[in-house]
């Protein structure tokens, strides 16, 4: 979330290539403490008003325990980072919250890591976790991480809950989007989460791993052929 | 090859499966000196009598330059190990055979390091190069190595070189065999090679990521799905 | 801690090793939820009974930004968890207390990222910073993680801030301790953070990387010999 | 090795330095194939003839199988480099010479497949076998490579053959050479080797991570004093 107008903007846009789900960061976990951090809950009401225009369901991220309760009430699933993927006193406040949550997985983190993460969720009594992969941190240099979809089948041997992928931050390269969104459905998981910006070059953050609106529907059309290759249907 | 019953056996298996090439392994590269390390020449004749019974052609892997000359009398293409990725000596041995180069990621190749071990082949003048990505090493548990598919875009925006992906190697796991199979195709991969064996539980190296006959047909089916949805036909 | 006894106990031990300054953690970040969470503020006040005893200076760790002032008021000096390297609340919460913040560096965070955690406390307000490496993951299998030695000299040219080393968790193995301690110091580490347990094998956690009372004896001595040979002095 | 007169004056400023060991590269193990590969035959002879000049014993790094006896003849100790570390046919060849093996470590070797390489040296009949520790490949951007100090005691645990340390290539960074050398020692280490050119910025490879004459002075001087903090002697 920039401002209101281009995320209606990319709402409508995603709403029309067949999303069902937006995600809007209003309070963005980063780095450097002299970048953008988001507009905090400016940025949840204009995501509320996308809601209202659309019928988009919202995910947003929450990165304090404290602010829990509030993002709950504007976002139809929360999301935590992968910095705080350990963040052990958010997990319990958020195992208390009605609301499925995202739970991205560390930049370094263990399968088991991933799971007992998880299990402060379920333990304090949310069963709605989804999982995401989201790129780990290797030597490889042409990736701003390593998207490790080995991952989809070890989840779905050992844990009931769904698996999703994100290769925008998972790649950090906006033309290795397509291609390995097909291979995460392929090798079974159950969703995608991809960054779009209608003009990524003017982003303030994370342009080079957004795609832009033709190449959504784009995606939108691949991975539909991929799904009903596994016998899976897109929702 | 352990011996030349098995090795026919398998190859009617893997013939029947639909499948064109065979790989058999005379020489082993073996990470202990006390280990099974092959059966050499021998292993050679047993592949030259399964090509000559069932028309499939051979692969099998060189691991010397003063072996190239021999190695090629016997199979159609030649293996180039992880392992041997960076050993200019064999690289610059086999530019000079005209028969076609399967050049094996190294456990820890960045991709500019994979494609100049190509160049050493290309630059002496053998032009039949196909890349094999097999997996890396990184912290990750519940895979021997992380099989990276990520490659698969990255060369494909860098070279014309066909790649393919050994699930087998490079995940180590007979489970993940065939998501991880569809993943490769559905990103780009131009094929596929995979260890199978008669009786997994009972063969010399290997068996744990070996597939069984049954389950080679089933990958051989679900690819074929996946590779129509990419506009690609399984040869 | 994990009693009161155990601690004043611990407390004494290492006065008489020479040592300055004591940590003990009172609230634990860990994997998962089953296991011993720590004390609480139970375990604040033991640990200052024990500074009231003995005089050293107290390190325990903050993991929320609501426990801040809870935790400030009992510490000498506030930790910040790897898992918690970029939990951007809790630093900002920390940047406004005037007490000194051990900030550990994440599993696999860069330099920069370090860095630039140090800034969300430097920018706020709070310049008493000291750096921590505690290893990183990798694919090596001899110790749990890998201690990083080499951002000592890199952070010294960076950065004006103090850098010690944790070969505790670092390497997470109570023999490899006094020899990464001796390389630490020789490398330029400005201190050592070392785990000590006066029976390790009872530990309820993190005994198999504690050093015994008469092995922290022998440390600090090795340690005071490589200190003079790089022209420093152990404080 | 870049021609004559630079290396004679090279082995000059590192006998004065107190060295007794001179490395130079006759075969060079280039990722390129358009790079500088090294003199051959015609270097080995300029090492032989620097060994008379200076009576400095000398170490050269051997490629290939075919190439053992030729580079033995020349060199008092040979070098298996980290890119052949699992060249098995090299290794066997290698362990029926009555000359010093140096293995050095590959990019991506745990310490058992580390240990198994050196085996084969072993069980072949050579049991002049000296370890080093150049690096690992990481996520780490500091650093060409990740020196991993770790090994040390973990080789001194489970083995009884030297370990030496190579900060040259383990770190690529002229400037890390001297505090990482200290700490090699300081940890445990049987030795070092280190690149030294007599003017670093003219070098054809390697000249960002050589010392220059003045600094290498410096070193010996700094790890005699380490050394005598861990009651070893330089040789």
């Amino acid at each position: 979330v920039e401002n209101e107008d281009q995320l209606i903007q990319s709402a409508e846009i995603v709403k029309k290539a067949g999303v069902k789900i937006l995600r809007g960061g209003a309070y963005k976990p980063r780095t450097s403490p002299y970048t953008f951090q988001g507009m905090g809950e400016e940025g949840l009401k204009i995501l509320a008003k996308a809601k209202q225009q659309t019928g988009l369901r919202i995910v947003t991220e929450v990165m304090d325990a404290a602010e829990a309760d509030l993002v709950a009430e504007y976002s139809d699933l929360l999301q935590v980072g992968a910095r705080n993927m350990q963040n052990t006193k958010l997990l319990r406040a958020l195992s208390k919250i009605k609301k499925p949550i995202l739970l991205k997985r560390g930049f370094a983190a263990t399968l088991s890591e991933f799971l007992m993460s998880a299990e402060y969720l379920l333990s304090g009594g949310n069963d709605q976790v989804i999982l995401c992969e989201r790129g780990i941190r290797t030597f490889v240099e042409y990736t701003r991480n390593t998207l490790d979809l080995n991952i989809v089948p070890a989840i779905k041997q050992l844990s009931h809950l769904p698996i999703i992928v994100d290769p925008s931050h998972g790649t950090g390269r906006y033309d290795f989007i397509i291609p390995m969104s097909r291979a995460a459905i392929a090798a079974g998981a159950d969703g995608l989460i991809v960054e779009m910006h209608p003009k990524p070059e003017e982003a303030i953050s994370d342009g080079e791993q957004s795609l832009k609106p033709d190449k959504l529907k784009q995606l939108m059309s691949e991975i539909d052929l991929i799904a009903k290759a596994v016998n899976r249907t897109i929702l």
